[in-house]
């Protein structure tokens, strides 16, 4: 074993959770251990009348870390445990818990075990857009600027929104909660013992992009505007929460005794402020001011962070503009794509079963040239997070003739999703956010080089690979080793810990022009399909089919 | 068998010639034979250098002639033979034939035998799209109703155009033709033994739809007109041309006594005038004022008639409005959508290869309702013939989710062949057509009655299905039944000879309503994609990518 200290980061994902451990001189994994959650399907309690629902059991985040720390320190070997200096996490979200009085969450308590409503309501839970819709009206009328900071709309994703539709649906659990927490605050606060609801500290990074939380106005939204809801019971948890919020650079506490034992850690070791998965992904990508990083995924989550000694404006259709979210120090900005490899899964899987794999349709797509199948398409399939923040968007392929092959329907899907990044890319910078270079990260920037070709001449722009395979563990393992005092700050910590690959991806000047065009064009279909603007000229094509789609689903 | 007398019916395809042997009393089939053109591709003699050639032998017509009426006659039995009274032929076009001075065809000749340019030029042989372009052109400038005649598009599918591109790039073989007949006229030339130039008898049917022909302006175009391109070259072709044409009522001549003696057939049997397939369809399905024919296989052909006596307007994006070119006595208005059958097998074999099939894909969506998917397609994938009237244009799908599924799709690009088709019903409509009801004939329209639903209820009118399953043949043995003199006119051989099948399609109320909001978005694409209004608005997506698309693919 390497002399030095370790870290261990825990990323906390949709279906499992990992743990790693790194040298925090090198970032270099010595041990990593991964628990696929035991309830529901993969981990998500879902509900066979009510495809919105997506919850998860507590018990499984906590069975969780025991299983993987101890197995990837045994990876480790060696005295590699009792070298380890700190502890980061990262998880989904928001993903909100209710807890009682003690901090306990209810999911824990016998008479809540099995009642999906006391189980942490997974991100990706949609059950309350209605209420999301309510929040984003009376937000836009009293208080503009609670939206300007997370891209207009409130989504269905978010605390409030999931905290009104279990007030409204399931009201006994409602009032069993005393207070909800934040899966990034609430693992955090479980290894160190500050689960009391006055004790649990609230991270930035969920408070400032999924509960309308600013310092620019004092925290959560004034209380008044949260009474504005029903009989006020969105009030009532406002009022227990905090007026400050950590960051990745905070202790939230030590690790308790009770949890060092288990663990075989040293006790009273620090523990950082949490942070959501795609965030530490930034980190463990190596963000900076300059350098934007695509955690490319079934979805995408794009990150750019700005001093924060340099003024920045809203920027429009992003999902968040929160001070010291990803970096410290910094401006983080979120904005995101709602499918990228989803799009392709669905080709793939749904639309011709038994027909061409990814391999095959890659090796066929990489032998066009740009624009040669004369095909466009808009990577709606689930929806437009950023710019248009619109989920009920669809996909569209546009110049299928008879000879149509699906590696040239394939491809046109991944200038989809080139031409959706750009959009994001192109939207920050016009807002002052300055982007000389893309980190990418996420399985399919190393198993498509055609993908990331695409995407360094659509963007017109290098595109990098971060080297480590685990960069929300890593970030997280980072933030570990920066509260421990391994590295002054998040800066030396990247530059000691992060990497990008050998293989890079810079524009070729014969693809660049033939790009530009297709992108005029993939943006006049944009504002066509997708604005208010052309909704309002007759040309709400898109928007009119869904609710013929939503009217006839509904009719018997 | 029967008593009474028999008439043949010859149907010239695009792979295959098939004879018929019908009663004329009841239309009843009594023997049927097919022959399989020998030369190149299924018939077609195609240019791996250039994929818009597509030419066939005509040594293939006449071999076809002997093989299929003495088989036809064969399966009929005893003495229906002696009992034939008339002979009537379809074939495609415009195809047109270079011919010596004697009439003989230069591919019968040694020296040209194998000279793909001395061939018949197939209907869908493109190689003239330039000169196309120019001709219309011209008479845009010079002679605007010559276009108006045949939807303001004078196509390279059609024999100026082609002639004009033989003069240029095969002059040889040019010069060496004394004139060009088409294949609809050749064949009942060859039979009664009158091919020379100033003996065969030219069709309305051809000349009038594809040749600028009208007796509004005294047969073919101008001699000034003709006399305009290049050196004259179609001038010397039009000079060889008559200034009358002939129907299907009339007789071009007798069957000669070796040919006679070569069929087993009476000598002296009259034969009629030829006429398209797709025409002499609309007649074997009993197309009358009111009633609409839909001839549907891998394109269809619309058509209608309107009395003579009635004064018809032009009508804008129509193939051609040309008297007497379906059913003595009408107007005949051919239509026509570019692909309807080949986009349904594009899908299933070229886009999911190895998934569902036709059958399959059917009943997945027959499932569903009207809109349910929330896809609408155009059904462009081989451009609009009708009422757009460009080649160029090409399809697309909206609406996509990461749940479409192959049949929704499928169901998606039936419906638009039905939005296609009621553009079609409705613009003759909207010129004074009456369209009462639809008679369909085609494979698919017995195969596929999910499709047939869904046209009854998107054009909002009863669709039958015509009873013959080989209503071209059918319509040819009627029009020698009529030259025969076994019908006194088309309207009593309809009566006795054609049927429509038991299975109606009526619209369903509750879909009505759906289909008319649906169609009212195709529209709103149809003209956003394909009209010239949206495209000096910045909205000329599909045209912009077809021109990046020609510029990469003619790039090294």
């Amino acid at each position: 074993m390497a002399s030095g200290s370790y870290t261990i980061g825990l990323d906390y994902g949709t279906n499992s959770v990992r743990a790693i451990v790194v040298a925090t001189e090198t970032g270099k994994e010595v041990g990593s251990a991964v628990f696929n959650y035991p309830h529901g399907d993969m981990g998500v309690v879902t509900d066979p009348k009510d495809p919105h629902v997506a919850r998860q059991h507590p018990a499984d985040y906590i069975a969780g870390v025991e299983q993987t720390v101890t197995e990837a320190l045994k990876q480790a070997g060696g005295d590699v445990a009792a070298r380890v200096v700190g502890i980061g996490v990262d998880t989904t979200g928001s993903t909100p818990i209710p807890v009682d009085a003690s901090g306990e969450a209810l999911a824990l308590k016998p008479e809540y075990a099995a009642n999906p409503t006391a189980m942490a309501w997974l991100w990706k839970d949609h059950t309350g857009y209605k209420e999301a819709a309510e929040i984003t009206e009376a937000a836009k009328a009293a208080h503009p600027e609670y939206l300007a900071k997370c891209g207009g709309t409130y989504s269905s994703e978010w605390l409030w929104a999931k905290l009104l539709c279990c007030a409204r649906t399931d009201r006994a659990v409602f009032e069993a909660a005393y207070t909800w927490v934040e899966m990034a605050d609430w693992i955090p606060a479980v290894l160190t013992g500050t689960t009391a609801p006055d004790q649990v500290k609230r991270c930035i990074c969920a408070a400032g992009h999924k509960a309308m939380f600013n310092p620019a106005w004092g925290g959560y939204p004034a209380a008044d505007f949260m009474a504005s809801f029903d009989d006020g019971v969105l009030a009532k948890v406002r009022d227990t929460l905090p007026d400050r919020a950590v960051n990745i650079s905070d202790t939230v506490g030590t690790l308790t005794d009770e949890w060092a034992t288990t663990l075989g850690l040293p006790a009273g070791i620090p523990i950082a402020g949490g942070a959501f998965d795609a965030h530490l992904g930034g980190v463990g990508s190596g963000i900076k001011p300059g350098t934007m990083v695509k955690v490319i995924g079934t979805s995408t989550c794009d990150l750019a962070v700005s001093p924060i000694e340099h003024d920045l404006a809203d920027i429009p259709g992003v999902c968040g503009v929160v001070p010291e979210s990803i970096l410290p120090g910094n401006y983080g900005i979120e904005a995101g794509q709602s499918a990228v490899g989803d799009i392709f899964n669905w080709y793939v899987h749904k639309v011709q079963p038994g027909g061409l794999d990814h391999a095959a349709l890659n090796e066929g797509a990489a032998q066009l040239k740009p624009g040669e199948s004369g095909l466009l398409a808009l990577d709606w399939n689930n929806g437009n997070r950023t710019v248009l923040v619109d989920q009920q968007l669809t996909g569209m392929v546009l110049g299928l003739t008879l000879h149509s092959s699906p590696s040239e329907i394939f491809r046109a899907l991944v200038e989809a999703t080139a031409f959706g990044a750009r959009m994001i890319r192109d939207r920050v910078v016009e807002y002052g956010i300055t982007v000389d270079r893309v980190i990418n990260c996420g399985g399919i920037t190393v198993k498509s080089p055609m993908l990331m070709q695409i995407y360094a001449d659509v963007l017109n722009c290098p595109m990098l690979i971060s080297a480590s395979e685990q960069t929300c563990a890593l970030g997280s393992a980072m933030a570990g080793a920066v509260v421990a005092g391994a590295h002054p700050d998040f800066e030396a910590a990247a530059e000691a810990m992060t990497g990008i690959r050998e293989q890079q991806y810079t524009p070729l000047a014969e693809n660049v022009g033939v790009y530009e065009r297709l992108f005029a064009l993939y943006k006049r279909l944009h504002d066509l399909f997708g604005t208010r603007e052309y909704a309002a000229n007759q040309f709400d094509v898109m928007k009119e089919l869904i609710a013929i789609r939503e009217a006839q689903r509904a009719s018997s």
